[in-house]
């Protein structure tokens, strides 16, 4: 991507301090959702990145995942797959579990999300990697799903936590930006 | 829009039996979304209705209008808005409440989500319309932000519940498809 487009979608970007809870700084990016360049720049940037990965459909994690994720799978013609928390589809499903830093939560998808296409191709799609614990049992989901998770996209990348460490074991990893 | 393309996107919808509890007939939308066809003709369609409406930004409420909602506001190639539930949004915020089976529920916007557009129009959207009352309080919320809500787009409208009737006080009222 050209060094100014990525600074237009970096500034569109809004630092939130103290959310959800003190001494963190959230990256609010509903300011680049609403700026309709920045967001066409962005989308369009994916699209070129991946329109040679012949891919299957794109899967987008809850919920801000579904926003980049289904504006992606438009652009390329292609089907999108919600991978939602427990309890939310409405069909049979297989799921995944991970931690979090009290407990543990799950993610689902319908056991027929890719269809019927065999060994599907499958970008994962999430707006943030912090940890990666979500984005590493999503992407089990997939294989356990007998697809292929091709690469895992984030436009977020909180480099310190290292998430994108530990996720490149099961699959390669872009990131948009990195904080 | 053509027949056959509305009976090809009202065929890639499911009915799910007894969810979320027993005697519900459930609409599942994951099976349109990943048809890449019929989700195009569906995008399409909804791009062409309002290609000329002149809008400002689309609005989604969480979360499957996220989906509808950003896939439509890349094909008009504006921005788009989530419209979300109480504390998902980390920026200074205005909300709405409105009355659930039991209790109350409350749906929120960052008090710039439509930047500095003055009576920005908006289409507002969601995947199914039953009572209608999100759909309402999410109305309300664009007037309270002095937008103008110029249409409310659902997929499936249940007619039945007459939720459209109490919403046209308000918004004109489309509907893809009714069951």
């Amino acid at each position: 991507m050209k060094k100014e487009h990525k600074d237009i979608i970096k500034k569109a970007i809004r630092d939130i301090e103290d959310f959800p809870k003190e001494g963190i700084v959230f990256k609010d990016i509903t300011t680049l959702l609403n700026d309709g360049k920045a967001y066409d720049l962005l989308i369009e940037h994916l699209a070129h990145r991946y329109r040679d990965y012949n891919l299957d459909f794109i899967a987008g994690i809850e919920s801000r995942g579904f926003i980049f994720g289904s504006s992606l799978a438009t652009k390329l013609g292609i089907g999108f797959v919600p991978v939602r928390k427990k309890g939310k589809l409405p069909y049979t499903t297989i799921s995944e579990k991970y931690s979090l830093e009290y407990g543990v939560d799950e993610v689902e998808i319908h056991i027929d999300a890719f269809r019927d296409v065999k060994k599907a191709k499958i970008l994962l799609i999430d707006d943030l990697i912090a940890t990666g614990g979500t984005a590493y049992a999503a992407c089990n989901l997939i294989n356990k799903a007998k697809a292929e998770c091709v690469e895992v996209c984030f436009i977020i990348n909180l480099k310190a936590l290292e998430g994108d460490k530990k996720l490149k074991d099961l699959a390669p990893v872009y990131s948009v930006l990195e904080f």
